[in-house]
């Protein structure tokens, strides 16, 4: 199986501007991709990175020989697409690069589906993962497409699995997803959230993060 | 095994105020609670709700044989430390009441574990459901309890497993939570929803949801 991981490397992570700087967004982004990549290298696959331009791999995941970078400036329903099982082809496997709360066990729950497709929905609709063998699925990532890929895999008769994983479901957009990363997180983003000064602060109902 | 379902009687999901009316919440809380009721049911086990005050049965779940109401006007906390078990009790299961994605499958992971403690955190680090088969185990849902337990586990030497389901990690309080019944809820709550006029909106990013 394939293992690609899209990655957005010019200005990620634009949604969390109110509580980080560029460069910690960045910095942050990196953790997270190297963690992800470091779950799937665990579950004993080899991912591809694909990212929109080339990436500093000094010091991550990305120096291993098990790992591959390939620069693929196209959106990305485009350059996933692109690498889409076609006839024949071994599965492939779609691992978005802020999972942060990945875990092998999660990942492997997601690779070992029997399904056609098999999708791992993030909250709000969206798709943080998924396993695609029919060679006539295609993915749309534009707007809710966990909704999408269902009526996708629906339309050429695919059969569907939705993987049931809150630590797939987690994807790292918005401040208050930080919160997960320092509950859950087990690799280097919550480090580096905690050498930025991020702490939890759980006089709220919900916890939240505080910066000192 | 026990299952303990505690509701809010009154002024439930004061935090859905926003985008529903009184009346609304209370209809919409009530839906959930059924929904979370035939999903135990269907595990095989006949819950119990530990209600603030009396509830309408009527063309509700609530009239099944299968299902038990007990009046507890006491916190949260102190009413499901009362229920957990004793030595030599069977183990005792709480879930909340406004886990809307609930399913048999989910719940079967959550019932089935062999941990002395298993917990099914929610987002923002709360607890959403959790089995205790410890009797030293106690509860403390105040704040960022899903941390707490899990001290508290490891205080009274106590396993501990936590359960990974996006299903039971989704509870309904705020207005953007409403987004994750109408995609994956399939009971009556999504059904209500409908009714109120709410539908997904797919233009935005991360769904959202609109009203007529």
């Amino acid at each position: 199986m394939q293992v690609v991981v899209p990655f957005a490397a010019e200005s990620p992570k634009t949604r969390l501007e109110p509580v980080l700087s560029p460069d910690e967004r960045s910095t942050l982004a990196r953790a997270m991709l190297d963690d992800v990549l470091e779950a799937i290298l665990e579950t004993g696959h080899e991912p591809t990175v694909v990212s929109t331009a080339p990436l500093d791999a000094a010091a991550s995941v990305l120096a291993a020989d098990s790992v591959s970078v390939e620069i693929d400036d196209r959106s990305l329903t485009a350059a996933v697409d692109a690498r889409l099982p076609a006839p024949g082809d071994d599965p492939v496997a779609v691992v978005m690069a802020d999972l942060a709360l990945a875990t092998p066990t999660a990942l492997k729950a997601l690779f070992t589906s029997v399904a056609d497709v098999a999708i791992a929905p993030g909250r709000g609709g969206g798709t943080n993962a998924l396993v695609v063998s029919h060679p006539e699925f295609s993915v749309d990532y534009h707007g809710g497409s966990y909704l999408d890929h269902c009526a996708i895999a629906r339309e050429v008769d695919a059969t569907l699995e939705t993987v049931d994983s809150f630590r797939l479901a987690t994807d790292v957009d918005e401040p208050t997803d930080l919160v997960e990363i320092l509950i859950h997180g087990e690799g280097r983003a919550p480090a580096r959230l905690r050498s930025f000064g991020f702490e939890l602060d759980t006089d709220a109902g919900r916890v939240a993060v505080s910066r000192r």
